[in-house]
C-alpha cells in the first residue's frame, strides 16, 4: 500500500516567526506545524511547503504536505491541529492527495497580495499587516507601469542578491536562470473595512493592494517589484522605465525591497 | 490668558492595553498619552478621554482633551506624541479647541463598530480584530430585529451588571437612567480585503460589520447588542424578540456579552 499523502492549506500571521523554514533555535510555522503533528502522529514528520516565506511574511493560502505513517480521517488533521498550533497559525482544509504531490515541486504558479498605506499616520491595527509609504501616491502612473513586467521576463533586476536555490522557488531546479512569467499584475484601492477608510480620512492618504501571480518567484522579488512600483507613484521613478529596469538586469537599479509585513501569500496552483 | 486646551484624535490597538482609563500597574492607552505628553511638556497632564473602551477594544477616532501649560505649535502634538508613542497608539489629529471643551462632557454621541465573522476558521491576521461565531448566520434575520433597537429605549437588558457611573458614560450624570438614543444600527457584509475573503472562501462563512451609533451608552452595551444579535443570526432568538427585550429590562434575558476584540471605536460626534 502506498504510504498516504496529506495536502493541507494553512494560514498564518507571520508576525511572531523568522519565516516559513525551520531553523536552529528560532520560531518558524514550519518547526511548528512539525512539531504539532509529531504529537498528533507520534513519529517525526517533515512537512513541505510550496515555499519559504520570510520573517513577519503572511499566508492567507500556504500549501503543504506530509506523509503520514498511518491514516487518520481527514478532519482530525484540521481540528487536531487547528487546537494544537497558537492562534496566529490555522489549517484551513486537509485534503489526501496522490503519492507523487509535492507541495513545492507540483506548484504550478502561486500569486501574492502585496497591502500599503500612504496614510500620514499608519492606523495602528494595520500596521503589522501593510507597509507604510506616507505622501503623495499617483496610482495612474503606477497602473501604467504594470504592463511592462507581465508575461515571461529575465527578473535578475528584482533578484535579491544571494543564492537562487535559497527561494525555494518551484522553477529554480529546472534551469530557466531568473526568468520567470507574471500572469497577472494589478494594482488597486483597498478599502479595508470602514474603520480602516475612516483611520485614513483623519489622517490622509489611501491603501492599495498589489495582486502579483506568476509562474515562479526569485528571492524578494515581489517585495522588490512592490518597492519599484511605489517609487513609481512616488514620482521618483518614471512609469515607462521598468522595460528597461529588466533589460539590465541590474539589482541595483531597481527600488528597495518593500517590508516584509505588507506581503501575504494568497494561493498556490497546482 | 486662559489656559490652551488641545483635542487629540486617537487610533489604537488595543490588544496590549487593560483599556483606555488609567489603572495601578497595568499598561493602559491613557497612562501611555500622559507618560509620553509628560515627557514633552515637562509637567504632569490629565488626559481627558470621551470615554473608557474595555481590554482588548480598539479605537480609530478617540477623542481625549488636555491643558498644556504652555503652548506648543499643535503639529509638534502629532509628530512629537507619535515619536515617544508605541506603535500601537498614534494620533491622528491635534487640534486647540475652545477652554469650555471637554472630551467626554462635550460629547453629543459616538460610534461603534463590532466586526465579527462567521468562517469556520478564524483567518490568523484578523483573530486580534473581529470576534469569531462559527457556522450559519442569517443576515436578512438579524438585520430584520435592527429597527426595534433604533430610537429612543431604556436599554437596562443590555447594561452591564455593576456601576453606571463606570461606563465612562457621557450621558451617565444627566439623570436619564439607561435611556439612550440609537441613531444608528445597521448590519453588512465586511469584505475587508481580498486576501481575507480568500481565507474565509477556503474556511467557509463571512464576515460582517454592525455599525451602532447613539448619544450616548451604557458599560458593555454595544457587545451586549451584538451578542444578542448575533443570537437571532444564529437562529436562537426571534427577529421580533428584540422589542419584549427592551421592554423587560432584565440583562439576563439578553445574549452574552460579544467578545472585547470585535469593538472598536470609531467616531465621537460633538
Amino acid at each position: 500500500m502506498a504510504a498516504a499523502n496529506v495536502k493541507l492549506t494553512i494560514a498564518y500571521d507571520g508576525t511572531a516567526y523568522d519565516g516559513w523554514q525551520r531553523q536552529r533555535d528560532r520560531p518558524t510555522i514550519q518547526e511548528s506545524l512539525e512539531v504539532a503533528l509529531g504529537r498528533m502522529l507520534g513519529h517525526r514528520v517533515v512537512v513541505h511547503g510550496a515555499g519559504r516565506t520570510d520573517a513577519g511574511v503572511h499566508a492567507l493560502g500556504m500549501v503543504a504536505n506530509f506523509q503520514p505513517e498511518r491514516s487518520l480521517p481527514l478532519e482530525a488533521y484540521r481540528r487536531g491541529l487547528n487546537s494544537m498550533l497558537p492562534p496566529d497559525i490555522r489549517i484551513l482544509a486537509a485534503e489526501e492527495v496522490e503519492p507523487g504531490f509535492h507541495a513545492r515541486f507540483s506548484a504550478r504558479g502561486k500569486a501574492y497580495l502585496y497591502f500599503f498605506t500612504t496614510a500620514a499616520v499608519m492606523p495602528p491595527c494595520r500596521r503589522l499587516y501593510c507597509a507604510h509609504f506616507p505622501g503623495a501616491f499617483d496610482l495612474e502612473a503606477t497602473r501604467a507601469a504594470l504592463p511592462q513586467l507581465i508575461g515571461e521576463h529575465d527578473f535578475s533586476s528584482f533578484e535579491a542578491a544571494g543564492s537562487r536555490t535559497r527561494a525555494g522557488d518551484e522553477k529554480a531546479e529546472r534551469g530557466r536562470g531568473a526568468v520567470r512569467c507574471l500572469t497577472r499584475l494589478t494594482l488597486e484601492r483597498d478599502e479595508t473595512g470602514w474603520g480602516f477608510a475612516v483611520g485614513q480620512s483623519q489622517a490622509g492618504g489611501a491603501s492599495y493592494r498589489l495582486l502579483v501571480a506568476g509562474d515562479g518567484f526569485l528571492r524578494h522579488m515581489v517585495r522588490n517589484i512592490a518597492g519599484t512600483l511605489i517609487e513609481v507613484g512616488r514620482g521618483r521613478r518614471r512609469p515607462e522605465s521598468l522595460g528597461e529596469l529588466l533589460a539590465l538586469g541590474d539589482r541595483a537599479q531597481a527600488g528597495p525591497t518593500a517590508p516584509a509585513c505588507g506581503l501575504t501569500l494568497w494561493q498556490v496552483y497546482y
